[in-house]
């Protein structure tokens, strides 16, 4: 067996000692005679991975005690119509598009809000500028009354990540909704400067199928009256997230995810981890004249990299030399073109290294 | 690793050489580098797992053409709303309540109809004899012009099983759609006379956190305006289910159960033995005067199968020494009491035996 760097943005890399632990548990979860996937999760066994997990992801995120850990399903993309279904109350949301994930959240919303009754602005967009970097200090129109405001505070393809949230949003006593998929555990996080936080699982967390929601005790039970049952958050939370099967064994591989980064020293001692990679990757792209980044440096991205070659038709070339060099999945977004090196948690940096190595090397050969 | 025989009723056994090659894949799938968890949606290696699976699972059920295949989340209990809100079209539907399964599904219908426009009638139910049969040929009140028809053909917690059909519905073009989670697969099914086919994923199939949806073409656009996109049926259908990120990992496992299956001959050969596991309980439990069984005869489920212990005083003792005896997940959900033996087609006929072994014996013991 031989494992290659994977730099995908999602679903994405898992640590390794996860995965062989996940391995040898499969048809035996520590005595009892089965394995994660075969148990019922009205059972005491399932309950207990469950509880676990909870117990350390609030740990590794601080999360007060008035804020309900969720394990919903439907990614990030069923958040984008649970979110106005439970929040929106016949008012008002601001929406915050500085990406194209923060652009889905506030089309689905649109559509939502027109179905169900309310209204959806946009405070600020830098669609403009190419999503090159975060709205300026004052051009934020954001509405005091708004039931929620909506932000993705590290957005995936475009590679723009929220460093300073009080100086992108004004002190305000909305509700800020943020979508924080793809940096999610990366970096300590003040929970209480949020009303909800959602990630889908696939990036930072474990496997896809999972979406994790920490939402504010107050924000629960606002739901529009049609909304599904399973999409209901009050209803989830007051069932411990099993108001029907949750999906178990995405649970119970997040849960060993949490172990890892416990074990790794929590979250500050991964974020240093996480700026080094960054830094590393960042200071040679902007050293070349070979490689391009093009996001504004203040709101860098230190999880999802894009980058381009100045001269495109060496593209093929540059991925097919990577996949060799054992070094996957760099081929940038559609939409953005180029190259990208999603570096979450569970790319150490050796493969960095390897990485910055390898686009040195190819430089110096095509340059 | 000692395993034991596990009748739970979902998340429920899956075969043991499926969570071998799991585990044996789980770093590494195939010489990718990875594993199936790590991959992207949209690269080539899960985009063969994927259409393997569907392959296999048209094979499996002799699929019609005109039938799309959709891989969801959020499991029945999403789908008693997304069904109304994909078919109801402003129309009338009607519900057969056949057990608890039915009886929740047209309870969230009410509530989406309510909401979204349109209707939700009760054509028949059995809640008042306690869920213990269908109902007799002459009661169904039918609507001829209905938007869709709903049954549930296996009654998980009542073990109330749809043997015939024809001989329950009258010929009618109303679509049919049938919640069939907890007996897909196990049998051979006229796909043609459903509208709609859909299950849970985690009895028959596969891990908790995937939906199998089977629905023909032409129900495919009816949606009401204000349904989340994941939501959408024709939405998913259109892109492969994946308009998002799927549940890529319980795909890959339910990809490993249909070859599984194949293996085993397919479904007539699988109905054979599930046939025989049936009769088995049921006969010993028909010449038992300790135990009994309180299903119709002729609507028995092959694959759940509740008894009651005719002295309720000996049940704590009886679910003791059953897992002493390495059988476990044997108490009855808590609406019927007593016992219930889930025996899926990962049960093995070994398993059953075993049981009714154990029982004959605990009868002996304490009758």
């Amino acid at each position: 067996m031989s494992r290659v760097y994977n730099f995908s943005p999602g679903p994405a890399a898992l640590p390794e000692p996860v995965l062989r632990q996940a391995a040898e548990e499969m048809l035996d979860w520590r005595g009892a005679g089965c394995g994660v996937m075969e148990m019922s999760h009205r059972g005491k066994e399932f309950g207990a991975i469950v509880e676990q997990a909870e117990s350390d992801l609030r740990a590794l995120l601080a999360i007060p005690a008035n804020y309900r850990v969720l394990f919903l399903q439907g990614g990030a993309t069923q958040q984008f119509a649970q979110i106005p279904m439970n929040l929106l109350a016949g008012g008002s949301a601001d929406y915050v598009v500085t990406g194209a994930w923060s652009a889905k959240a506030d089309r689905e919303a649109q559509r939502i809000a027109a179905a169900i009754g309310g209204r959806v602005r946009v405070a600020a967009s830098t669609e403009a500028g190419g999503f090159r970097g975060l709205p300026p200090p004052g051009v934020m129109d954001a509405d005091p009354t708004a039931s929620y405001l909506h932000l993705c505070t590290n957005e995936t393809v475009h590679g723009v990540e929220v460093h300073d949230l009080a100086g992108l949003l004004p002190a305000s006593p909305v509700p800020v909704v943020a979508d924080m998929s793809s940096h999610i555990l990366s970096r300590p996080v003040d929970v209480a400067r949020y009303g909800m936080i959602y990630a889908g699982a696939q990036k930072n967390i474990g496997p896809s199928g999972l979406v994790v929601v920490v939402i504010r005790d107050d924000l629960l039970g606002r739901a529009w009256a049609g909304t599904p049952s399973v999409l209901d958050y009050k209803a989830m939370a007051d069932n411990g997230s099993m108001l029907n099967t949750p999906p178990t064994y995405a649970i119970y591989v997040a849960g060993l995810v949490f172990q890892w980064l416990k074990a790794q020293g929590g979250l500050a001692a991964i974020e240093a981890i996480n700026i080094e990679k960054a830094r590393l990757l960042y200071d040679f792209l902007d050293a070349s004249d070979f490689y391009d980044n093009f996001v504004e440096a203040s709101c860098r991205s230190r999880m999802n990299i894009p980058f381009l070659l100045r001269d495109e038709r060496l593209n093929d070339a540059f991925l097919a030399e990577a996949r060799e060099a054992g070094l996957v999945q760099l081929k940038g977004h559609k939409s953005v073109g180029g190259m990208r090196a999603s570096i979450y948690n569970a790319m150490p940096l050796e493969g960095v290294q390897a990485l910055v190595a390898f686009m040195r090397d190819f430089a110096a050969r095509h340059g």
